[in-house]
């Protein structure tokens, strides 16, 4: 833990003067320096390349190439793209796919491991995980005619999981162990390797959300032996609204599995137009249908900014910045009644901070939405009483994290989130 | 079926200058009046309108109102797209949603559909389906544990399916009948309405495959009383490459049937958090995860363009267009080797005209890529002999029918295609 000291905010010009990753903030459309975004970790903001690429995507490519493009390139779209993806989080070029949403990967995967381990009833996730991961294990357990059954590893406290409770649930009645590497209301993070030995020892199978570790820490799927993961493309690895997520299947594992959705992009050969399915023999195999190519195409460059910053050096300054964070929360909204909900020590911490009050939803509100003369925060919200504060280090600078903890202060000092509703929105 | 007499260019600009539809070509991204697009079928030009809609979307709405645009009207875009498609395919608003890839909208309302008749076995389709559809049974009959079959209505000929050999597959042991609506191969046009009545009557469901039908001929779903259907928004609807694929359950349907992957946007209130699914009781179960919303955006200026011009005047010029290039087709194609693989009767006819020749696809690869000093042609290729001549009424003309038949001839009897290798490219 970095010992901070100052809380004026020529402090933080000091730190972002001393940034070298400073500068690919340039790379992001940024048109109000006085909107402070950490939803970074919900939706990704637009890269400068990302807006040009996409002009040459529908109005030279689609729009003058027309059903050409794909065998100049867009055919290839999905795994090249999990090449690169591959780069970030410690696995083989031919071992991750670009394709679908994360619910629908997880699906496919869950129910390749389960029908691997045919006699084993149990799935284990825990009570932090992402709901859609879980909704998609109780529907794959009524699916299957109920033979399975899914047991959540309790919480130590609002914040982690205890390694000694993960080891308590993992047992030889176990399949699969499903569990989000970073869960998105902690942002606790588990040890990956740690937790994949133990199944193996048990003979599960794991099968990793990636959604809130990738882009954001750095992750070794290969070096943890991990077996099948899942991930978004759309919250630090910035690919724009709903972007196709990617899936990870181990090299040996990719013909021992079957998921069932047998799409023709599943099969070995698409446009043989056979009547009876032949599996491709690769990744592909984790195919269904023809990609969203808009969506998918969008991904593209902003990997390569991921790419060019590093993910060790864009570690150094997540950590950096969340314990900046923590640092001035502690002094300014802890007295005013927050709680941190995010863990102080840096190996168990993603790249958000959670900070809870009872009022949240409204001073979330408030900081979106509130008119003040200099500065709009925009975080997200999480049920009953969480405020995300999402760190993107390719972007948020020590400033905007120095004059967000001194907003939600102003906010909540001057009861200004009183005048807003408790209705939520659609989206929160 | 129209008497056309006339062979010569000057007819096809008289038949361009009746049509009261000509000025929707305009509304196309069109920067070679030299090139002549007749793959519609398999991916729609650009609409100019999506050109500058897709920029907003990307750099605006994205770029600068960042998370918010889920609240300023995206998260309802499937359900509205949804009712916008509804209009083309005779469905009510609430009846039809945007979601996901068509393989993967069959393999949710399958699975639907055959738990809700858990004691019939038998799936019934046919030899011209498209093979992704089948592909997807056969992966569901693996999944359920081989309770069920496939059994695949054989054609009559190249070209159509017999209704004596429909109502044959039809029986009290049929749980599903899935079909193309048009199929891919021959355009052969089932008659809907028909075909659910036998299905309903031996107490089956139907699931129906609108993909190389909508927007190419009017569909009427309500008044056929179909149950289930899955369509394609890239190819007649213009969505652009791979954009989301729409499915519809019939109002009646939505809460009785319930589909496998229970990802979080099909839950009642996604954003509750809950720990346990709770389905949505509207058409909304019938989502997963994220849409794509890059790709799901570029569907909406499209399907204006064909509200506008109205599904009726569409057809009644597509089938004119269809049997003036059957006319010349006759005239000029047929006495060098060529058959027609399209039905000539008007009612049993979708928008393409295969034509089928031995060589077929060195004479496709030859129309798209050899150098004339005016004109290339672009359809597209189905094994073994299949040239698709896609027709897209709100952009194709006349004169372009004409030119890309009297290219054909060129290329057949000055053997240009002798050229080209019969190697496939990854996409034909």
């Amino acid at each position: 833990m970095t010992n901070f000291i100052r809380t004026d905010i020529d402090f933080a010009y000091e730190l972002d003067a001393q940034d070298e990753l400073a500068s690919f903030r340039n790379e992001f459309v940024i048109d109000d320096p006085n909107l402070i975004y950490l939803d970074g970790n919900s939706l990704g903001r637009l890269p400068k390349r990302t807006a040009d690429f996409m002009r040459c995507a529908v109005e030279e490519e689609w729009g003058k190439r027309l059903i050409r493009v794909w065998n100049e390139g867009w055919i290839d779209t999905p795994t090249e793209l999990g090449a690169k993806i591959a780069k970030l989080v410690g696995a083989q070029a031919d071992e991750i796919l670009v394709t679908e949403a994360t619910s629908i990967n997880l699906f496919k995967l869950a129910v390749a491991a389960l029908r691997a381990r045919p006699d084993r009833p149990k799935i284990v996730s825990d009570v932090f995980n992402f709901p859609s991961d879980l909704y998609i294990m109780q529907g794959i357990i009524d699916l299957l005619g109920h033979r399975h059954r899914l047991e959540l590893i309790p919480s130590a406290d609002t914040v982690t999981i205890a390694p000694s409770a993960v080891a308590e649930a993992i047992d030889d009645d176990t399949a699969l162990v499903t569990l989000s590497h970073v869960v998105f209301k902690s942002a606790f993070m588990y040890n990956m390797a740690a937790v994949t030995k133990q199944a193996h020892q048990s003979g599960a199978l794991t099968l990793w959300d990636l959604s809130h570790s990738a882009g954001a820490v750095p992750i070794d799927l290969n070096g943890a032996g991990a077996d099948l993961a899942v991930g978004c493309t759309y919250k630090y690895l910035n690919g724009g609204p709903g972007s196709p997520a990617f899936l990870y299947v181990r090299k040996d594992l990719q013909t021992q599995l079957s998921q069932p959705m047998w799409g023709w992009f599943a099969a070995q050969n698409p446009f043989a137009f056979d009547l009876d399915y032949t599996p491709a023999a690769d990744i592909s195999r984790y195919r269904v249908g023809t990609p969203p190519m808009l969506s998918m195409k969008a991904v593209e460059p902003a990997i390569d900014i991921l790419l060019e910053a590093g993910m060790d050096r864009l570690r150094a300054k997540s950590l950096r910045q969340t314990e900046y964070l923590i640092f001035l929360a502690d002094r300014w909204l802890v007295p005013l009644g927050f709680t941190i909900g995010t863990p102080r020590q840096a190996s168990l911490r993603g790249s958000h901070v959670s900070i809870r009050h009872p009022e949240g939803y409204r001073i979330n509100r408030a900081l979106i939405e509130a008119e003040p003369p200099d500065v709009k925060v925009i975080p997200d919200f999480r049920e009953p009483d969480n405020i995300r504060l999402g760190i993107a280090p390719l972007y948020n600078t020590f400033a905007e994290i120095h004059r967000a903890v001194d907003r939600l202060r102003v906010i909540v000092e001057e009861e200004i989130y009183q005048k807003y509703s408790v209705e939520r929105l659609a989206v929160t």
